[in-house]
């Protein structure tokens, strides 16, 4: 902190100016803004890598939770092989930003999406499509050819097996088949297994999480097994998420973690319970949240200036104050939150700033197309969210 | 249609181009994508700025619906006084488009704020501040004091009383004390009372929320008698909603109505009901919608690429696909809706594309960078949503 403030034009020139280093202040920024606590967030890399490498695992976070270039180049300086991107848009972000090691996690459908797929390939070799479907297979496979691209394409196996899954081929057979269709194809690439189960990562309670993933991607280990009985290299095995990141580093056979939110966390994560018994997951820091001000106060009840335009509302759980307890949080509209504060450990008056953890980092990410980096009080960087909206 | 296809690559050149002009079909656009059916859109300007001419009310349609300066200027080309804007950082991207006529619907709290507003109102005369506090009232003036500026400050009333109100001043006396401060001080201009009540708008039955709306909304029109009989002039009373906006065009003293929905409709609209006493409202055409792609498929299950990153889920309603009947969506991550087909009209394959109308239109248009504008398959315009994520 320097003493000085600054109008918001002033900031937008500080921004521009790319020299923001410790000049403003998190009191400069017009709220509701996405703050990244940069401490939190490399004792959260730290932590993570660390863990990846004690256990000999390729650690590919997932980028479709902070969608900007910056973090993923942080995490690749920290040891990661690359990214996972939810969909082709997002990759071309990515790569177009110097970041390789890619994994597209969605399946590539449409004529012009396999286009652009084999395009991206021919400029970034190292880049892996996911695929489920033997005419997706051969789509890829023909496109490339007209582009002299060879495209690794790593099966997603559908081990979520208790719901109906989102995407996948059966485990066992049906995989195996699918793999002998690219391995024999002259431009394609099989790239091994992507085993995500989305429920497991959110189980409640370490143990009951444990079993769950240890099934799960005890199909995808098995699948892999039958698949090099049969003569086929299948040396990569990837899954796994923030919940589930010390258990599937355990299993033999699974070569490759892929979390996202561990960066972050949000509300959601901290209800999945620890490896201790604890009802709060606490193997990650909250990094993530959102400054917001008090604009209107009436008895016990403060209105701030965030609604469900500034975080996510996908989960039925809500924003949480940061640093006042007792504060419960509703929604009061898209640009209004509504505080009760019977129950708060300090009042709270207008104009008066509150931090809250978002419900679900991935989507109040979304939502913004900044987030500054802090230090203390003291803001250090302000990254674009350059993979903002692109969920093409 | 001109049988032409194109890559997404050159997609993004045309659009780049600026001479989109029916170059594109919407087969064309990489899904999910958010698009506005023209026919549908202009259909839905000309009924709500009739309806408001016929009324003799002035119509500032709500910006933060749209959050795109080419839509706010099609309205104000049609007859619309200017435009609402939920936030300051709103109303200064359609300031800077060149977008006069603003109220700003929210309150501007905090120095930064004050200060920015201020600037906006010497470079925009017109513009509207809402105010609920004596103490923002002060601080107004004093900023403005500073700039030679003399900004507009309308009362908001806080007429949502069966609730707690998530902003604004009682009405009666509390409002025209108010009202006096605004007028006894040198840099500030009263102009009138703007009276949402969010509840009304979406009260379901005609006449329940007729009464519902005519009970609020002369609580607005009472306080301005009583403001008028201190001899202040109050002559402009702002409200209403695309579900009340022909209950409140007809309430004695209400001159203005400030809508937002009705250009685009969604699915928590259509389940109002409409004046005819049907469990449907139609006094609008539904003209925005997701376009999306099946990208997997099993037994009565289809997946396609856009979840709760493509449409709004602050309402606990789902996406609902146009032109097949029976598909029922659900939530199935961040990127994916999971479709059940046991009751469709008509069966759906990998790469297929389904049309979705979207839940809640506001907080789901903020989600994109982009609006294609579409005349039965041709793309005919894509318009930036400037404002989007400008929460501010």
């Amino acid at each position: 902190m320097n003493g000085r403030t600054y109008t918001f034009e002033d900031v937008e020139r500080i921004l521009a100016s790319g020299d923001v280093g410790g000049r403003l202040s998190k009191d400069d920024l017009p709220t509701p803004a996405l703050v990244l606590d940069l401490d939190a967030f490399e004792w959260n890399v730290h932590k993570m890598t660390g863990h990846a490498r004690k256990s000999n695992r390729a650690l590919r976070p997932h980028a479709k939770t902070h969608k900007c270039p910056e973090i993923a180049r942080i995490l690749v300086q920290a040891g990661a092989v690359g990214a996972c991107a939810a969909k082709l848009s997002e990759a071309e972000v990515l790569a177009s930003h110097g970041i390789g090691g890619l994994l597209v996690t969605a399946a590539v459908i449409g004529r012009h999406k396999i286009e652009s797929a084999v395009r991206l390939a021919q400029r970034n070799r190292d880049i892996i499509f996911t695929v489920d479907d033997a005419r997706n297979v051969r789509d890829l496979n023909d496109a490339a050819g007209t582009l002299d691209s060879k495209p690794q394409l790593r099966l997603n196996l559908a081990v979520d097996l208790l719901l109906c899954p989102r995407a996948g081929i059966p485990p066992g057979r049906p995989a195996l088949e699918l793999a002998k269709l690219i391995h024999s194809l002259p431009n394609s690439r099989f790239a091994g297994i992507q085993a995500y189960d989305p429920p497991a990562s959110h189980t409640q309670g370490f143990d009951t999480r444990k079993k769950r993933s240890c099934e799960t991607m005890g199909l995808a280990v098995e699948t892999r097994r039958l698949i090099e009985r049969e003569g086929l290299e299948c040396s990569l095995v990837t899954g796994g998420s923030t919940g589930t990141y010390n258990i599937d580093s355990e299993i033999d056979g699974v070569t490759e973690l892929q979390p996202g939110s561990f960066i972050f966390m949000d509300v959601q994560y901290s209800r999945i319970g620890g490896q201790d018994g604890s009802p709060v997951y606490r193997d990650f820091k909250n990094s993530l949240f959102v400054i917001t001000t008090v604009i209107h106060k009436r008895k016990g009840t403060a209105i701030v200036d965030a609604g469900v335009k500034s975080f996510s509302t996908d989960s039925p759980l809500f924003p949480e104050a940061k640093g006042v307890a007792g504060i419960a949080y509703s929604w009061a509209g898209d640009e209004y939150g509504r505080l009760d504060l019977s129950g708060a450990s300090s009042d709270l008056d207008v104009g008066d700033r509150v931090d809250f953890v978002v419900p679900h980092c991935d989507p109040s990410v979304n939502l913004y197309d900044r987030i500054y980096g802090i230090r203390g009080d003291s803001v250090e960087t302000a990254w674009k969210i350059t993979a903002r909206g692109m969920s093409q």
